[in-house]
């Protein structure tokens, strides 16, 4: 295959891995930050390669629309336009056509559909979708698939599968395979057994360099996600990576870590920083509380992050209150390097034979709270 | 006198200069970033300091309000709070409060106002504003003065700096001398060249490290500003650093530091990073253009600012329609780093004796625009 994976060693379900492609080599279990529009937002790209993070996802459906794929491709492709030399993994536009865009129409050829950005019309296929991960010089490819809404009946689930199947074999036939750059397919099904063992089997019929396990953190909530999880991840090639896509928050990952997921990615530390809030090893932290305004000490003394090296607690608040581009730059890169070191440590530990200690840690410290007021 | 100011070499009227404080040494002809909210808005500190800049100025106005300078001096100071370790230059607030508060009243005593943020009531007074500067261990401390704006009659201008110069012995007064630390007074006088002169006597009686001139780029123009520069800088000491306040554009600090001015502020170079202007050797350039559009060329191939070295204009212009915070993080370095190397090509120039050639070139580019269209 395109994609070279090596599985280092395992505990219990947990693997560890590493994903070779021509811009690099990922280290599994690996989180993917979401840079959306060609950029990770508020941050450098060398800021973000400096918080461990080994690739980066791009939003096909964002990106289609602006620049547009063709500018993408005549700028030399993603990564040099973006100035991010490792490895990228893009969506293939299909979830955030369904959830972002107006007017949408969807057939089996594919979905039609309005930008949310000026209302001009577009349509997407899976043929289309690989096209303009193509353009954009992705390292990994994502097949192109329908996502539905839990809960959902048997019957709606099993069809809307079956399509997504059908999508997923069209979506390999257009890839074209290159060295260095591989194409993953997404296991749908719900919260069905049999549905997630029919679509596995399916998708290993076509055959991937890696897999995908969609449909879930579509509100099902993390009890039923992981329920999906204790069954679903086994069902795919033992050989190849699993990508969880769009999960999550610190204990979803840890969990999904712990069922047999290699990959992640999503908007949570990203859009946090945004919002004042910080992840830490004791929970999250909304810096804007006015608990903070006269606390000298550092968000979390133990991480070596920007914000937390070279700022008080006062500080950050201080900046968040004059809504200053500064906090959401350094909130950002603090949740960004929370989620990185969260990765390391989880490797560290199934490659020293400790992960149940490290597990039970990461729970007990999350559940303290912040440290006590001054 | 508690700040060292040393004069290398002179160029007609034009001066290069060291001025030595407790956090660093200045080199003059300097321009110095405003970090109004104890912040160079958009910018890493480090990334300030990676730009040359070797100083920057708060607003005591607004630090004042938020977060206070009682809480500014607990934490440490301003330097520690914010993370920059080189030297501060704080203006009195007086201008800001003219300028930005709500309800002022203005008597021989200060000024009575109430905060823009939330409409608190406030005092101001000379020795408030120097006790003020001492809690945020500013290295250069500035005189309370009152501004006013061009034109004005002989009469309210003469009224206003007689006022200026009291309050001026009153900071003074105020001021607690230390080691490395400063306080500069304002000449004021508008246009009237007899009242430049009796300012600059006043001032010099006082005697202070450094003179600001006040009252300029008030609305006045480039053509008015530039005659009272023919002759207010001479009226000052001239072994004394020149300070002209809130100036300016790159033609204006050209056309100032020729008449014998050695340090510059102004928030140009970050309110344009927020508004897709980017300063360059050929003018100033829009880059929310549809001519940037498909456009792989740098800003400006012969900057060495991130945005120049690893970008392409199409993907700034990208940024900026997506209103992607990088475009503003980039652009504020860019400009930033152009006002600097401005400053450093003006010193080196005055070094090498060439800066007549230097002048002429500066305007020569300016003149040509930006590249044209490929």
């Amino acid at each position: 295959m395109a994609l070279k994976f090596e599985i280092l060693k395992t505990s219990g379900k947990s693997r560890l891995g590493k994903l070779h492609t021509k811009h690099g080599t990922i280290d599994t279990p690996a989180f993917m930050p979401v840079g959306t529009c060609a950029t990770v937002k508020a941050m450098m790209p060398e800021s973000v390669a400096a918080t461990g993070a080994q690739i980066l996802l791009g939003n096909t459906y964002h990106l289609m629309l602006r620049p547009g794929a063709d500018l993408v491709e005549k700028m030399g492709g993603l990564h040099k336009f973006m100035n991010w030399d490792k490895p990228i993994l893009t969506d293939s536009g299909g979830f955030q056509v369904m959830s972002l865009s107006g007017l949408r129409k969807l057939t089996e050829e594919g979905v039609s559909f309005s930008s949310h950005v000026d209302g001009k019309k577009f349509f997407l296929s899976p043929e289309e979708s690989i096209k303009i991960q193509h353009k954009l010089d992705s390292n990994i490819t994502m097949c192109m698939d329908e996502c539905v809404k839990l809960p959902a009946s048997h019957d709606k689930v099993k069809k809307s599968m079956e399509m997504s199947m059908r999508w997923a074999k069209r979506s390999k036939d257009a890839f074209v395979d290159r060295d260095g750059y591989g194409i993953f397919g997404i296991q749908q099904g719900g919260d069905y057994e049999d549905l997630r063992r029919y679509s596995a089997e399916k998708l290993k019929e076509i055959g991937f360099d890696g897999y995908a396990i969609g449909g879930l953190a579509v509100g099902e909530g993390q009890e039923i996600m992981f329920k999906v999880l204790d069954y679903a991840p086994e069902l795919l090639p033992e050989d190849k990576p699993r990508y969880l896509m769009g999960v999550g928050r610190p204990d979803d990952i840890v969990g999904a870590v712990l069922r047999g997921v290699d990959m992640f990615d999503c908007v949570m530390p990203t859009r946090s920083g945004r919002t004042s809030q910080a992840f830490t090893a004791r929970g999250t932290i909304n810096i804007r509380n006015a608990r903070h305004r006269e606390d000298p000490r550092p968000l979390e003394a133990e991480c070596d992050c920007p914000l937390c090296r070279n700022y008080s607690r006062a500080y950050i608040h201080h900046l968040q209150k004059c809504n200053e581009v500064l906090a959401v730059m350094l909130l950002t890169w603090h949740n960004i390097r929370y989620y990185q070191r969260l990765m390391a440590g989880l490797r560290a530990a199934i490659a020293d034979g400790r992960l149940q200690e490290f597990t039970d840690e990461f729970y007990k410290k999350q559940a303290l709270g912040d440290i006590p007021e001054i």
